[in-house]
């Protein structure tokens, strides 16, 4: 089992409408569109960036995770996601070896895909997601 | 011009002796190999991540860039590089634009790379690499 590769990096901002600019126009990202994700309450700007995404993760209530993450840090990095394969096995094996999790099991996220989420203590500070 | 797409991330850790093996055994990434950069007093583990690179940076000094970032905020995401075309010439364009820049010309980084820094205000809160 190992992981694919960066499939996406999730940047918290405070307004899509602000910092889409940036990433398409000054980088050049191309936008692949918008999407509301209900569960974390963002909304979300996706950019292909060479095969892995760029999300800009806007709150759109003041109990989003990200609204949190925004009060206490600022604006900026937010979580690291990685493609993985066999994601229930994957899972198993970490808590096996003590790594610490905040999804013991996978669930649904977006397009279909399983994700879990592995705690920042166990990987150096990052909110780590793994999806498949 | 555009960027080409992600180049790496870059995660500020204590210590690369620790935070290594997460990466390499429990999420089965590449370890091209380390190096060192004296410039930014830094130990770097650089590892494939699908084309992108994941790259673990542990300070050699307390006056270190990154051991400040640490200080300041524990270890995390510390920036996020972009492959770009035409390097001058895009930080040219920025500074017309009003964007605000760290690095006005590029100067030279590691493998012969020239790079230059965008400053987190001009990005959502990210310090940005530009590196052709």
């Amino acid at each position: 089992m190992s992981s694919t590769g960066i499939d996406h990096i999730g940047i918290a901002v405070n307004s899509l409408e602000q910092r889409v600019p940036f990433y398409r126009y000054t980088l050049g990202l191309t936008l692949l569109g918008y999407e509301e994700v209900a569960q974390q309450k963002v909304r979300v700007a996706i950019f292909d960036a060479g095969g892995a995404h760029v999300e800009l993760l806007e709150p759109t209530s003041e109990d989003s995770p990200v609204a949190r993450f925004i009060a206490k840090r600022g604006e900026g990095l937010h979580h690291l996601a990685f493609g993985v394969e066999g994601i229930g096995a994957l899972l198993a094996s970490m808590e096996e070896g003590g790594v610490r999790l905040i999804d013991r099991t996978p669930r649904d996220g977006a397009h279909g895909k399983r994700i879990a989420f592995v705690h920042p203590a166990a990987t150096g500070g990052v909110l780590t997601e793994l999806c498949e």
